[in-house]
């Protein structure tokens, strides 16, 4: 089956970044949701789409609904629609295939395993898809779709899904967050982020091309040097949360590498 | 003065890599010091140098003599030696400058903020150098000494360079504990980490590029999505220290995101 036609529910980073490389791809977008106007439009408009607001008035010959939605909002939306055969996808990593469930007949799930940011340009060709779908021949109809978008299309169950999504909450959110608190560190000491970008870069760059990140793990923890670690910690004193955290983590570290040594 | 013999002290990764580069930008190492000879040899010979470990043997002829060494080890090793008027630097993050005080008459220290790995080039010419001495004549030499390495040289006491130092460990340390646990998550749930490795690398590139990592923030803490995240903590079980760590970082990330905003 050709996908000619996608209604796309959303206009949040992940429609709009998916919306532009669908079309790319020879896809039609006909019609863009979202429950602000303005956002509607403004996605709509670049993909020569309809805007539009009423879910009643979603377009019902569309081959596709594609939901790119917060996974907050995705159930009640999903409630509020008529399905009548159209394949129903949704691109979250945390939820169940099985929300459509009882809801639209063909459903599945096309998941890209990567972070979105309105005004930077994703490159999916790189990015992973990981597609699921509730019979064997729309599951071919969702590779074929994600093909579109990436060589790197693969088969993942909810279970799977979620559990790669963990994974990357870690990878993504939880890293990203220690660039932020590392970031108000350094203003505090009066230099610029600009200093920390390379050793940012570097540190990806490792993980990535050692293909282990366990064997790249340096600093005071993993020397499990105390002396360096309770000077660390008497600086954070005036934040006990990160102090918190700088202890949390560190005895991560050393439990890591150290407590299994002495296992050996 | 121009920089023409150095003595290296130490043969671990960071002796590794200034060394080569110190050779390769015209700087003459005549010995490296190392605890094992096997270590020391190995590095000598890659600069053509002598190695030693008797810090007996030291050449007092040498202008500089750079302790790359673990912070751990680096003053008993400088109690050690006798100084007669070379130039003492050290290439710590952590260590005061005054560690030299009372030992060395002139001393300093080359900081480059950067993660260093035994198989890995490094690139210099992008990694920031930090710099102090106890002396304006020897500032001047050590600033001289790192700009044969790189263009990026910058003055810091050491109260910043701890600072600095400490935010280093937020962006690589703990950032590359978060590759570790990811990676560990993914392998139990049957992926490759070949999956990940696009989303780790947007994340970098997006905290570089965007200049605040801030406004990188996503994901199920950043939405305060309670119900994703109870599920991730759920999965976590197994891992009491993963969980709570689950729970901390993301704690911290509402924290900063939610609780500031209800502020405003």
């Amino acid at each position: 089956m050709k996908v000619a036609k996608i209604v796309l529910l959303g206009a949040g980073n992940v429609a709009v970044h998916l919306a532009g490389a669908l079309s790319s791809a020879g896809c039609r977008i006909v019609q863009v949701y979202s429950r602000t106007l303005a956002s509607a439009q403004s996605l709509a408009a670049e993909v020569n789409a309809e805007p539009i607001t009423d879910l009643g008035a979603i377009d019902s010959s569309a081959d596709v609904f594609l939901f790119a939605l917060n996974d907050s909002g995705l159930e009640s939306i999903i409630n509020q629609i008529s399905f009548s055969g159209q394949l129903a996808l949704h691109t979250s990593g945390s939820m169940p295939m099985d929300v459509f469930n009882g809801k639209a007949l063909r459903y599945g799930v096309l998941y890209p395993l990567q972070t979105f940011s309105r005004f930077r340009p994703v490159d999916f060709k790189s990015t992973p898809f990981f597609v699921e779908a509730n019979s064997a021949e729309d599951l071919l109809v969702v590779e074929a779709l994600a093909l579109r978008l990436s060589p790197k299309v693969i088969h993942a169950d909810s279970f799977r899904r979620k559990q790669l999504h963990l994974s990357a909450v870690f990878a993504n959110n939880f890293v990203n967050h220690l660039y932020v608190i590392s970031a108000q560190l350094l203003e505090k000491s009066g230099f610029l982020f600009d200093v920390l970008k390379p050793l940012i870069l570097e540190t990806a760059m490792k993980a990535i091309e050692l293909d282990n990140p366990a064997t790249a793990q340096t600093g005071p923890a993993a020397r499990n040097n105390r002396e360096v670690m309770n000077d660390h910690i008497e600086m954070l004193a005036s934040n006990p949360d990160w102090q918190n955290l700088y202890t949390f983590v560190s005895n991560s570290i050393v439990k890591m590498l150290h407590e299994k040594a002495d296992n050996l």
